[in-house]
């Protein structure tokens, strides 16, 4: 199978890596970096242990790429618009895609633009960052979860668990709908919050007030996830989010890591749309509508 | 009649000074500015035209005035507990206090610690600062709206009333708790937002998405009112308030103002007081719950 990493940062960089290493045929797509990993190949460090790729197959163009058996989207949902003008020059018939992607309508929206490909959701429980030219920093966790959303060919989707397996990549097998949502509840309060208040998530739940405020908002996101007919989430989830969160060391989410680098924010998938779809099954979602109305705010002050 | 300003600030003084210009005998109780007071009296720069107080009866301690007929208290509510501390040797049978203080249950705490003193709710329109000792920056507006909240002797209001006619104050007599929630309906988003976002009125109402979350924050408390019974206040006051914010100059309200100068910010009376009540009613103030939260946090961050 021919693997194509589309996106070559800190999610698309690890997995594609780590595929590779295992032998898998993996072709990367760059962009600021290509030059660079051309020559000095491609550098993970990582919590698990450091590797190093001194030949990658690297490309800043998807017109020089070969067709693909699986594509692996890690762009950042604010490049759709990209990502769909660039992903027609390498798919075939049974071209499998994977989307890594936080938020809520992203394999709906893909649909309508390539209604025949065969997708599947990822969903990254990974703390990784991109932080110089060739070197993906894995700083711990790595683990994915794979939803199958339109293969209609079930065997290939099988083929895809079963070579991130040999890959050493811890991979689940979830259900779509509700594996997104799920994600939702850690990632509509922490992503936004560590922006709101520029903090980490540690500070966010050492403070009661705020730690009241975070469980508040993840009720919100369980409950609008229940009137949209999500099954197997209850208010206990919150609580387990909020004790794993505790656990964790002071992170700060990826929308916290755009603010403080002044990129664009990934508002539309984390907020605009689920508390959209929310509204049409019947449920306010309004201390997130509120904060999605902040972090708005706070990127036109600087975005412009 | 025997006025006392306690808090020669931007309101207490303004007030207190032109009570004073107007040829009424008035006694101003300082703190940092007493000896500049003192030396050289207290100035007044004004929208309406500057004015000078050369000689001022300025005291640094309530132990020193004489028994007051009204009192006109312009702390911040931060201070009620020094406020109450040092209240009592100028306080005699019939000594009215106006308490001209932002948020909600001001009065009945206030009348929990004096249940004799005949008290009045003062509500200020006016864009002032203390900017400078001893001088009094006053912006634009002026207006007090005047609530008898446990005057038993209604001729002795009307006096005051009289007296800032006099002293050429635009005073009017409202109803107690309709005023004080109509009031809220600014302050509860616009103080709050300002900080929250570190802005000013004008550009909250300037982005159309934080102009919509000003106006729904809004509706959360004239709803909250309601719930509180509070009569003759309506979702038009909103649009009629954003039309005045608007129309105003950009504008930084009172708890920015303590926030850009870590001072501590009035939460309890802004904020948390008002989620009580309306939650004793059986009305959730959802958004300006998390805006509680929000200031509480910030505040923790800067205040130790």
């Amino acid at each position: 199978m021919k693997y194509s990493i589309l996106g070559t940062g800190a999610i698309g960089g690890f997995y594609g890596a780590k595929l590779a290493k295992a032998g898998f045929d993996v072709e990367f797509l760059f962009h600021s970096d290509y030059e660079f990993v051309k020559q000095n190949g491609l550098k993970v460090k990582s919590c698990d242990g450091d590797f190093y790729l001194p030949k990658v197959q690297a490309f800043n163009s998807t017109a020089e790429m070969s067709k693909s058996d699986v594509v692996i989207v890690g762009f950042k949902s604010v490049n759709q618009e990209l990502l769909y003008k660039i992903l027609p020059p390498i798919l075939k018939e049974n071209t499998v895609v994977i989307l890594i992607q936080n938020g809520i309508g992203i394999e709906d929206d893909f649909k309508a633009k390539f209604p025949e490909v065969q997708t599947v959701a990822g969903l990254a429980f990974i703390c990784s960052a991109k932080t110089e030219p060739g070197v993906v920093n894995h700083q711990c966790y790595g683990s994915i979860n794979l939803a199958n959303y339109s293969c209609k060919d079930k065997s290939l989707f099988d083929n895809v668990l079963q070579d991130f397996e040999k890959a050493e990549i811890e991979v689940h097998e979830v259900e779509y709908y509700e594996a997104r949502w799920k994600k939702a509840v850690w990632n509509m309060p922490f992503n936004g919050m560590t922006v709101a208040l520029n903090t980490m998530t540690n500070k966010l739940l050492a403070n009661p007030v705020t730690e009241k405020l975070i469980y508040a908002q993840m009720l919100e996101v369980i409950d609008a996830a229940k009137a949209l007919g999500v099954k197997n989430l209850n208010y206990d989830f919150a609580d387990k989010m909020i004790a794993m969160t505790k656990a964790m060391t002071p992170y700060a989410p990826s929308m916290k890591l755009d603010f403080d680098f002044k990129r664009k924010m990934e508002i539309y998938y984390l907020y605009t749309r689920p508390i959209m779809e929310a509204k049409k099954a019947g449920f306010q979602m309004s201390k997130l509508e509120m904060l999605e109305a902040e972090l708005r705010f706070i990127e036109s002050q600087y975005a412009n």
